[in-house]
């Protein structure tokens, strides 16, 4: 980084030393972007075609890339220079974008710049051994192994959150990284309303005498014939192939690797056509919306996801919200027949798609069916909020886990494999995340809701096939902004109405009330 | 990097403050190493897997990573370490391993340190832009749209000659980046040598009267079969598929992305039995060269190939000293036999074999048989040669392509895309290359003469599918020695005899003569 010029009298000097500083910081943004990309390269390389032994070498090379970009990041000339900027004209009168670009890269760099060195070097360190820790620990179901690690993982996450924020709440700086501007307290509101209406919802339809039957579901679908048939409902959706691509992996994930390269994975299971159709379709979902940001601004604010809810919410409406919709069903039944002759010779539209309506408490997350989703989230959430918050101690996690468990399922978990050891994300120093999935479902319930009055032929369009209709309205309506704003007021302003999870409420009773003959 | 601690009078310390050295530089190199290996991954994934549209990013992100291996190879604190240790005691009394270490880390420092980064800039840029002119010059067989590129290209390269080696012959200097050590005068003589020979043995081959025919290894091979087959065959010649994998790619080719991942390529073809394993046999070869170095001294001299001629001896040894052997098909024919039952039905393992051995003067280097193949690149060798030496112009190539084309196949090429713009190699600034491939052969022919003198059950662990007392062999005498030597010495110390093509010769006239009935 050089020093920016100084700023001369002359006004129009003035204005041209400040759009030239502007560049570069744009570019000095850009080029760490490009660097921090080459990093999702090698997570996602890992995570699909790494050959077994590669491991060790993998974990220097991600370390030498993350040490340079975190450099780059916290380098006090481009601090200084977004200092200038942002004491200067631009930061007023610019473009909306100028001003986005300034304000949040001034906020980034202010986050990352508080940041030692050695503190990113052992939260990188302390969370890959933990994440080895992890996977003895839930082999074994043995909580004394991981137990030691999440001590450490919790005290440098809220060291971060001291550094990071100083002075603010240590949950709020951690969610921040995930959820910009996010408070606990306001989604802790939320979810006490929603977790209040989805164990009644769960238990009225374990107690109902009409239930779906996901018999049909469970036939032979052999793996050769999902692939091309996830494919083809994925492209249809309109995931571009040219600028993305799709491959296996043990847990489905989306991986942004560039303005042109969004790469998804799903999993399969020959004796399931949801596994891998409600994979693609939710990782597609994701893919939708990185393919949908604004390509011109890649490696800068207005180029970037709002949050990993906004970015959830995605996922999750074309999976479920458009996905398990009878009028989803109404067009991609006779592909899927088509697709799997032998399995679905004798089924029916409507069969299938009721099939998929299934609410049935269990134990793994991952495995949920939608509505029992979020009790698994929420839970999470309170409990890592205590952790954070001093009110919980580490070592009284997995009680914490079975008696809440008991609470909202009405059964404890047989082992902590089960329970508190399951997930990967407290491990690998996610702390903060597990509330962004339940914030993307009720996002999504609100921005479909605004769809369907914004859009009076999408039902027919869905039944159809025709899904550039919706796609357009998210394109323009969340995808255009890019970070611009922070995700309530983002969802506010596409939908014209508060952020409430009441359309959630109102979407899941509805949907899942009627295949179990709940009025 | 640090400076290092100034050497003191007391002699304990001064041996122990330049252990401390020693550890420091290599730490430096290690490092910088595992950044380049970064950019393998880079590589070896726009090749294999990256969508359509992402070649834009691919080239910022290659960039970004080239530029920091850049700088921290020519880092001028490294470089004062390494002047240090280079005057101090450990580069006379260290082990071998460490003597290699600080001679080979120093010229290597000392050739980049000497080039600006605006030269490794505008190379990189230029050959970007040269290659994609290739793709239209050669689809339209258009020389005019190459032309221009190939002239700065040469320049370019000229320019880098100087820098990195000053006073060097130019194309000795380019050689150096390839064939460490390598004299063009010393190949010249052995290419004379050899291209003597094998214009006669192409020749006799024409005119024989017995000729083998391959419409055995042309008939039906489904790919899929294929696909299982040449992993079996690779996996048993000793490649590691837990270090490594195979996919797919128009152009073979092996890389090494770490100590422990090394990933090789091939083509399919279902009417063609040698495209695809010949293919893996080559690659797997250098694979096996690769999964031979010492992983203990990753990222340092001893750790590395000698050279690009000692890595293609591995690969062509494997594939056509080996696989084209009677021995080979001894223990492979039951095994091809099983995978292709309804193409081999009638087929022996002799009739297999002998398919192999066609000799056919054809235009495409890459689709050249064995014998041939070396007038190939004997001629590039020469051709580009006379142009770094200013004796041939750039404009003037196409002519001479033609007319030494001629001389040794007897028949002018009906098209320059069928001429001099077939390869990639001079457009991507690969200069002093192409001998590489030759040298590669003769290295082969020299160590396999060693091989069968030292292993007198050579012969028959091959017809039995035991290739470990080979493969121990070249670890042994070839793997093991990293970049301690240059390619010459290595062959010598290895054969106990001075390298010369005459090994070369004697295979391929007698390994060709017969299955053509020459004497």
């Amino acid at each position: 980084m050089h020093p920016h010029p100084p700023v001369r009298s002359n006004q129009d000097v003035c204005d041209s030393s400040h759009a030239q500083l502007f560049e570069r910081v744009c570019t000095h943004a850009r080029q760490t972007a490009v660097l921090a990309s080459v990093e999702s390269l090698l997570g996602w390389d890992e995570q699909t075609m790494m050959p077994p032994k590669a491991a060790t070498h993998r974990a220097a090379q991600a370390e030498a890339v993350a040490t340079l970009v975190h450099r780059q990041r916290s380098d006090p000339g481009y601090g200084e220079q977004l200092e200038s900027l942002a004491s200067g004209p631009l930061a007023q009168e610019g473009t909306p974008q100028i001003r986005t670009t300034i304000r949040l890269l001034r906020k980034d760099f202010d986050k990352n710049a508080r940041v030692p060195e050695r503190l990113v070097g052992a939260l990188a360190k302390t969370c890959v051994e933990a994440q080895q820790a992890w996977v003895t620990a839930r082999a074994e179901s043995s909580w004394s192994t991981l137990e030691p690690w999440l001590r450490q993982v919790f005290d440098l996450k809220r060291e971060l959150a001291a550094c990071q924020m100083p002075g603010a709440d240590p949950y709020d700086a951690l969610l921040d990284d995930y959820e910009p501007g996010g408070r606990w307290a306001t989604i802790a509101a939320q979810f006490n309303e929603l977790r209040a209406e989805i164990v009644p919802l769960v238990q009225a339809c374990a107690a109902a005498t009409r239930r779906p039957d996901d018999a049909i579901a469970r036939r032979h679908y052999p793996v050769a014939d999902q692939q091309r048939f996830v494919r083809e409902v994925a492209a249809r959706i309109g995931f571009d192939f040219q600028r993305g691509r799709l491959d296996t992996t043990k847990h489905p994930f989306c991986s942004g690797l560039g303005p042109d390269d969004c790469r998804i994975t799903t999993r399969w299971d020959a004796h399931s056509l949801p596994t891998a159709l409600y994979g693609v379709l939710h990782e597609a979902g994701h893919g939708l919306y990185e393919q949908g940001l604004p390509t011109e601004w890649y490696g800068l604010p207005p180029g970037e996801a709002a949050s990993l809810g906004i970015h959830e919410s995605q996922s999750r409406l074309w999976e479920n919200l458009v996905g398990r919709s009878p009028e989803f069903w109404e067009w991609c039944f006779p592909l899927t027949q088509a697709a799997f002759p032998d399995a679905l010779a004798d089924a029916t539209a409507a069969g299938v798609q009721q099939s998929l309506m299934v609410v049935r408490p269990s134990l793994i997350r991952v495995e949920a069916d939608e509505v029992t989703y979020n009790l698994h989230v929420m839970m999470r959430f309170d409990l890592e909020r205590a952790v954070v918050h001093g009110e919980l101690a580490v070592a009284d996690l997995p009680e914490a886990w079975n008696d809440r468990f008991a609470r909202d399922f009405g059964f404890r978990p047989p082992s902590d494999a089960e329970g508190v050891l399951q997930d990967i994300h407290w491990s690998a120093g996610l702390i903060g995340y597990f509330p962004t999935y339940t914030l993307g479902n009720i996002f999504a319930a609100q921005l479909m809701a605004a769809a369907v009055r914004h859009l009076p032929d999408l039902s027919d369009d869905l039944a159809a096939g025709r899904f550039g209709g919706l796609l357009s309205w998210l394109r323009q309506h969340v995808h255009a902004h890019g970070r611009r704003f922070e995700s309530a007021a983002l969802v506010e302003q596409a939908t014209g109405q508060q952020v409430s999870a009441r359309w959630l409420v109102e979407s899941l009773w509805r949907r899942y009330g009627q295949p179990h003959g709940l009025s």
